[in-house]
Parts: C-alpha cells; structure tokens; sequence
C-alpha cells in the first residue's frame, strides 16, 4: 500500500524505553537522516519510561511512532501507533485478545488514521519477543509462506514485520518472502550491525529496522543509515 | 471499500449444504433477483455436499461463493470465497489457527483477487455457530463496539459480519455498529423471517442475509428480495 503514512520509510531505527541512551546518542540519532524513530520494546516498557523517550527524541524533528505492544507504554502524542499482531503463535492473547483489550480500554481515543496492525512473523526462537508471545519461530521456508499469505493477502495487513529480534536473519528467506508479498510494506529487524547487514536487508525488505546496534556501537549504527539509501536508490534506477 | 467482488451486494441468500432444497425451490432462489448465494454453514457441510450444492446452483446465472467454515468444504469452483474470523471468541483456533491451516493446505491454490476475510461477530448464545466457535455471544452495545473498531478499523477487514444465526437481532445495537463503522461493508444475518425483518435490518446494513426461511417459508424468503431492494433505492434518494 503506497498511501500509508509509513509507505515511504526506508531506514528506521528502534529504540527501546527501558535502555539507556545518552543527550548526545540521542542527538546523533535522530539527526541522522534515518525516516522514522519506532519505540518500542519487549521487557520493561512503562508509561513513565515511554513518556521520558518521546519527549527527549521530541526535540528533533524526525518522525517518532509507538509499537504498542504492553498496554502499560500507550502514550499519546506519538506521530503513529503500529499495533503487533504475532501471526506464528498459537495463543490467542498475542493473536487476538491483547490486542482487543487495549481497543477496550482506549479505543475511543485511537487516532485511527495513524494507526496501523502490524503482522509480525518472530523468526528467533532465542528472543525475548518469541518467548513472551510463545511464537514457533523455528519455520522453514515452506513453513514460513502461510503466514506471509495470512498478513499479506487474506488480512491484507498493510505491515508485514519480519522480525529475527537481535539476531541476523536468513536472507534467502526474506528473499522469498519478499518474492510472495504483494501490498504489504515489508519491515526487517534483526541483528543489523553495521553497513554491510544494512544493506543485504534492504535488497529485499522495503524498511530495514536498526535497533541493539544503537547501545552497543553507536557509529556502525549511524552507517546503515547510509547504507539502507544507498540501495533503495539503487533499486530506483 | 467500494473495490471488492461484492461491494454492490444487498440482498444475498445463504444456504446450507447440509439441508435439502427441491430443484423448484432452488430455482427460485437463484431466479429471484438476489445478488448472490453464500454456500456455508455451521455443521454437517463436506465436501460432497458442497459440490453437490455448487453444481446445482451453477445451472444459474446467479453469483455463487463459498463461506469456507471447514477445511472438509473448501472446494474449487465458486465465484468467491470468504473466510470468516470469529472476532468475539477467545478461542486461538477461531480466530487464526483454522484459517491459518486451511493456508497451510490449500495455499498454493487460493483464488486471493476473490477471497475475502470477514470478521464475526456472533451475537446469538444459542446458536450453533457461537457454540462451535466459543463466541462470547451476550455482548452490550459498549462491549460490541471494540470488535466492530478491530475489524473495521484496525485489522480493516472488508466485510464485518453481525451474526445473528437463528434469531432476530437488536435492530438498536445493529444500528449503533453501522454508525461506527467506517471502511468495511457491513452484512447482518439472522431472523429475517419474511420482508418486514428485511426491510428492517436493511436500514442498518449493507447488505442483508437470508437463511433459514428458506426451508420452512419460501414464499416469505422470496419476498424478502424486493423488500431490500426496496429500502437501498430509498436510501439512494
């Protein structure tokens, strides 16, 4: 879908409420041409924490969106809100019902034109988000297209998010991925580290998703910025 | 959304696979002027059945589609497919799982510019398909509106289903969800016993559903087609 508001992000960086990240990180950050901040995390997230990262990263002027995934971190004043929806879990509160318990409790107060479900395929059993929604992310290549199938074209969700959270994904996977998915914009997350990842990801995803790099090695974060650009335009010619 | 197979459908007759429909009778329903045939029900339909159904119906010009409720009826054939989510269920089987195995089947082979996911929400306790599905039926109207907001606006499903299988609903409550809803093409079914409950419904909803008088009172099932019409010309004015 080209006329969602996230349709032209290419690079975005994530940053998690419950890390530490210095002023000048900060800075660095959200002046570095990237398309859009996501924050968001799987532990840890509180109103407080959440609130404290919007308006620090509020003083540049780059886009900055919420991932709702706990109840407790919906803030407003966010630019938009992606809603995680876990398509390889078999249970029904990262399915469905999370989800319709946070439209009971603030549904009256969602800016629907800036809030997007997002279909998530967690494909890294060792992480925190695969363990908390109980997801069966060991999924082969065959496995895997029923999902892309459910996000894409029965749901016709406008976000499919591969998500290999803290670990590099398989690329010939997301190849094909990518080769199956007809509407949906095709986020990658997962164990960028620096260009050279930055730029595998962004031949086959449309937004690649930079986020533990930013804690632990600042400027190799900064370049995939680059490198993500440096691609898409690329695939532009 | 005004671009699907059946954004222009009032009047749709529903039958059963399972339950017997003279030549005669059948004739009449696919000579009625209804917009379309909805092939599906809530138990009993196999395959053969289904088939059986289709090839009958074929014999007319009339649109024919399959409501794909088990895997066992998923045939080949029809004009359309729809895939129903029960929103109201706690139930991971209802709400993604069923589906995402019929995917996991028959995947390579979905006719996807024709199918649709619609979302339900069954309203009838007694009915067997808020039996089968495990539907949390006894919704108010402040409980339904978060179901309508999931399918309408956040998962924008094309179609939202009021289902009221069996029984005649409150015409009040379908009135309040057809006020909220925004994108998706709104179906009501249940009760419509004859061209007043027709009329009736057909102020509320897009479209209008006829089951069950089908096998007990064809006259008044018959009439319930002009009765529709009736009404959506009248809201043309």
């Amino acid at each position: 879908m080209d006329n969602e508001w996230f349709s032209q992000w290419e690079h975005v960086f994530k940053l998690d409420p419950d890390r530490a990240l210095s002023d000048e990180q900060l800075e660095l950050i959200c002046m570095s041409g990237t398309d859009a901040i996501i924050v968001g995390g799987s532990s840890g997230v509180t109103y407080e924490n959440t609130v404290d990262l919007l308006s620090r990263i509020r003083r540049y002027s780059v886009d900055c969106v919420l991932e709702v995934s706990t109840m407790d971190g919906a803030v407003p004043g966010f630019d938009g809100y992606f809603v995680p929806f876990v398509l390889n879990t078999r249970r029904a509160d990262y399915l469905m019902l999370n989800q319709l318990e946070g439209l009971q409790t603030y549904g009256h107060f969602v800016p629907w034109q800036m809030t997007a479900a997002s279909g998530y395929i967690v494909l890294n059993e060792e992480s925190t988000a695969a363990q908390v929604s109980g997801a069966d992310a060991s999924l082969s290549t065959q496995e895997v297209l029923p999902y892309v199938w459910m996000a894409d074209r029965l749901l016709r969700l406008p976000l499919l998010y591969i998500e290999y959270s803290g670990t590099f994904g398989d690329m010939n996977l997301l190849r094909r991925i990518a080769s199956e998915v007809e509407q949906a914009r095709l986020f990658y997350g997962g164990g960028i580290d620096g260009a050279e990842r930055a730029s595998e990801a962004a031949q086959y995803a449309h937004t690649v998703v930079v986020g533990n790099i930013v804690y632990s090695n600042i400027e190799a974060a900064l370049t995939t910025v680059q490198a993500v650009k440096s691609i898409k335009s690329a695939q532009l010619l």
